[in-house]
């Protein structure tokens, strides 16, 4: 090993493999490796996790988008949704990404023609369809209760049948490695049973997600299968997934099976963003989606989480919002000397960007920095009005604001340092009463009823309103007082409320009159945003929070102030 | 391999190692691993995590509790918070983890006994140091600008001086992996000076997160450094800490090092819950805190988030609240069968619960351990009581209730379960107007006022009060109407305050009328505790964690009902 260019080491390199492993420089590099989704199948699994059949066909065309080899739809036959999914997908016109259909071997004593399930997965006319199958004597006996012989005639039976009727046809081998560590011997017969029929690939999949990558790499040497495609389907009980696959991959394995952020049953299978990126920046294998096609992961992830309607997770390697920001004092000063000091990749390569989060030790270079960040391109940075504004943000962080999760209260103050902020109506205060008696029956009764005033083009707006509680409250009469001359206000939908008390440090009482902070996430049809309130007072933080985000809308749609 | 014992051998077993890995099953099985804890540190450079000293004190005694051997604790001179920290740290009374305080080599040109960050940590009078020193030439010239000869000269200096007066030293060689591929040589040379300089330990780190589980094998196979404790460190950039750490410790790393739930800057560090149960249940390692200890990972992950204030990760291995929950009905259908068919462990090993249908069969093994947990030792498990309080916990759960930050309010309901509890004054309901109005000046004017309605010792009582914000106003009128009867109550006083809007999956309303959960932690001149409130009304969540305070304080004190 040299130390000829210590700048570029440490980073994920396109053209050669990561040094100096003796596996990642070893053989496979160069190899191409299918990438097969499972996001719209086995991710629809995950708790909490509810695809509409619009939904589906969304992810679906996005997944086209970025290029992954296989889409695997649904089960046809299951239920209606995916029935739907199957035939309103005919339409799709996938470009780059062959739509697949998922469901089971056959069931016992049926023919295989006369199988209802084999019939849906042909009717679905998806040109692939991959079937799972036991290879795990224990599932045969416990969950299927025939004969392990006959199970693998099963096996058999449904990949004939299919493969004479289809294009490609898959055998997903569920519970392979456990299958194997009870018994290697039936475990590599069930996979012989599904090659004999004809199948392109056999798919090692460890379902219940507890194998080690040692554990994967020793069995995949010991089983010898020439002449046909291997693929490999982590769940990550273990917290191994992606290191699984990995090792898979390294054993031979040519196809990969995951889901977009790791959706799926339990912990969810291997994320296919992780995977993806390090088989093709760190291990030097090639894909169809190719490494031009990776900065699109970063917009597939996040559209994923949109259409799961759940915040994304911040820390998601490579394509999370924390993926590539940088807060500790001592890495913010190596990292504008020289990113590679930090970062193990250029986040440009996925997609991603480099956050610089604000913070109390923040200098006019950071300031420049975020500008740049959040599209504010028209910005001098010698522009006097800066330092007012800078000395504010301190003023504002000293006093406990934070803007890294409120990136639409920090704008607002750039816009209004800058005098480039209308002013859409003047506030003139509020009062929120919350009740709770107890009635004659004993029960509670408990209520929250907000007033507000406002001048909203010349005219004194002053409104009354109910809600669950008295941020509810608030914010539906404040959308109330608005939206006749701001319809579009109406689209605002809170996504999370936090509230934090504040360090005593920072000057405020302690005990119940403490400071506190409540950061807020919004979203309207386009994008989401978030806004930071602070008082001693959580009423008037949360109203300050909320007219931050009502204003960063009316500013982002560009609305003209009422007259 | 023999079928002998199909049904277990998919589970992570705890006497012999995992099998047939010829990794698993080797060398260093039942081998001591010492487990590391850096969430006060590391974890404590999340984006938007910001601990208390409160908070990092609270985390530290259930680390201690779940018998992890070190506990990093910040760094000490770095920030006030820190340093308040060390300061009442010193009456922490560990019991079995070891309190270390990190910082980093000496600067240049100062020598080690005028140093500022070698005399903070040496003040922090912890036994133990942890400090940083570069091993890859880059970050030599780069972020230090000095030569790489003289940094090795402060890397055996600065050890050599704290070691001489400390009990252990340990040294973390950032971005070792990286230096390495860049120049094996000179991170070689850096290990050796700190174990010259009579390190206990060299912590090999993977600082950018970046480098495969076959480069991290690879690497450690390289270098040969008898007679010296090796730690790894990894960050989780490239979605692998935890196989590296495994990985790692396969080649003889004896010490991980990590974090509760994976906190960390950027994409994070190992999740020290992953890597410990790996490490215990998987691959036959042995650590302090043992198998028997291993129940209580579950607790110490829901405490760390709640402290963060956020939402638990669901699909977060071995610990989540999905982790053994099922939903597909060929899983469920399975798994009322067999639990081995779809889970690689049995959940109550990690103290966590299987998840199939709300109408689930009992916990009352779960409840004594939660009961010792809190140290409830003196309630007979087989009291039939228990099973009413059993129910009234899994409606409050399923409503949105959490428990294992708030131990007073979990107490308080087993208490009035077992017919423990006295009646020390009825509630009849409370009243807060929050005003704000500007005045004819400009200037707002912002105000709180709060009626309660009591009836202590027969005679109703009916006060007003104000305060900064509603929950000061509250407080400070509820301990004005009791302190009559209860002057005890004037010294408890609110230590933290957290809010957090609940899943909608819980039946809540979404946006800003959902549920929303307050939990506040108290102090009075003898202890703390911590309490939760539930209700779509954030003041009425408020005033229920208020009364459980003072009804916990009563109760604790042993007060006489006022009659």
């Amino acid at each position: 090993m040299s130390e000829s260019d210590p700048h570029q080491s440490g980073r994920g390199r396109v053209t050669a493999p990561a040094r100096p492993s003796g596996k990642g420089g070893g053989k496979g590099v160069g190899e191409m490796i299918a990438i097969y989704d499972t996001t719209l199948r086995d991710g629809s699994q995950s708790e909490s996790v509810q695809f509409s059949v619009e939904d589906k066909l969304r992810i679906a065309r996005r997944l086209d988008l970025l290029g992954v080899d296989y889409i695997e739809g649904g089960w046809p036959g299951a239920n209606p949704k995916d029935e739907a999914f199957f035939a309103r997908a005919k339409d799709l016109k996938l470009e780059r990404s062959r739509l697949v259909a998922f469901g089971s071997t056959r069931r016992a004593k049926v023919k295989a023609e006369d199988d209802t399930v084999l019939n849906a997965l042909l009717a679905a006319g998806t040109g692939v369809i991959t079937i799972f199958g036991k290879s795990w004597p224990l599932h045969v006996t416990r969950a299927l209760g025939i004969a392990p012989a006959e199970n693998l005639e099963l096996i058999f039976d449904s990949i004939r049948h299919l493969k004479a009727r289809t294009d490609q046809v898959f055998f997903d081998a569920e519970h392979f490695f456990d299958g194997f560590k009870a018994d290697p011997d039936y475990a590599v017969k069930a996979l012989m049973a599904a090659r004999d029929g004809g199948a392109d690939g056999l798919i090692l999949c460890d379902t219940n997600g507890g194998s080690l990558p040692g554990e994967i790499a020793a069995i995949m040497r010991q089983i010898a299968l020439p002449d046909v495609r291997l693929g490999i389907h982590c769940h990550n009980d273990g917290g191994l997934a992606v290191a699984n696959t990995l090792a898979a991959v390294e054993c031979g394995a040519t196809q990969v099976q995951g889901t977009i952020n790791g959706l799926g049953e339990r912990c969810g299978n291997a994320d296919l963003t992780t995977v993806v990126a390090n088989l093709l920046l760190k291990m030097g294998r090639h894909a169809r989606l190719g490494v031009e096609g990776l900065p699109r992961l970063t917009g597939v992830s996040r559209f994923v989480d949109e259409m799961c309607n759940r915040s994304p997770q911040k820390n998601q390697p490579f394509v999370g919002a924390s993926a590539f920001a940088h807060k500790a004092g001592v890495h913010v000063a190596a990292i504008l000397k020289d990113p590679v000091t930090y970062e193990h990749i250029d986040p440009e390569q996925v997609g991603n960007e480099r956050r610089i989060l604000v913070s109390e030790q923040a200098g006019r270079s950071n300031l420049v920095h975020k500008f740049r960040e959040m599209g504010i391109l028209d910005v001098d940075p010698n522009d006097p009005r800066l330092q007012d504004l800078l000395n504010e943000l301190k003023e504002l962080e000293f006093r406990g604001y934070q803007f890294d999760a409120a990136e639409a209260s920090f704008e607002l103050r750039v816009r209004k340092a800058l005098g480039q902020l209308p002013e859409y109506f003047l506030e003139q205060g509020f009062r929120v009463i919350d009740n709770r008696m107890v009635r004659d029956d004993g029960a509670w009764i408990m209520g929250a009823e907000a007033t507000v005033k406002l001048v909203v083009g010349g005219q004194p707006v002053h409104f009354v309103g109910e809600g669950n509680g008295p941020v509810d409250a608030l914010y539906t009469v404040l959308r109330r007082a608005l939206e006749w001359h701001y319809p579009a206000i109406n689209t605002v939908t809170l996504v999370d409320y936090k509230v934090r008390i504040l360090p005593q440090a920072l000057g405020g009482r302690s005990g119940t009159g403490s400071m506190v902070r409540v950061l807020i996430e919004w979203r309207d049809e386009e994008r989401s945003w978030g806004t930071v309130g602070v008082s001693e007072h959580i009423i008037a933080a949360s109203y300050a929070a909320i007219m931050d985000a009502l204003i960063f809308k009316l500013y982002k749609d560009g609305a003209t102030p009422a007259v």
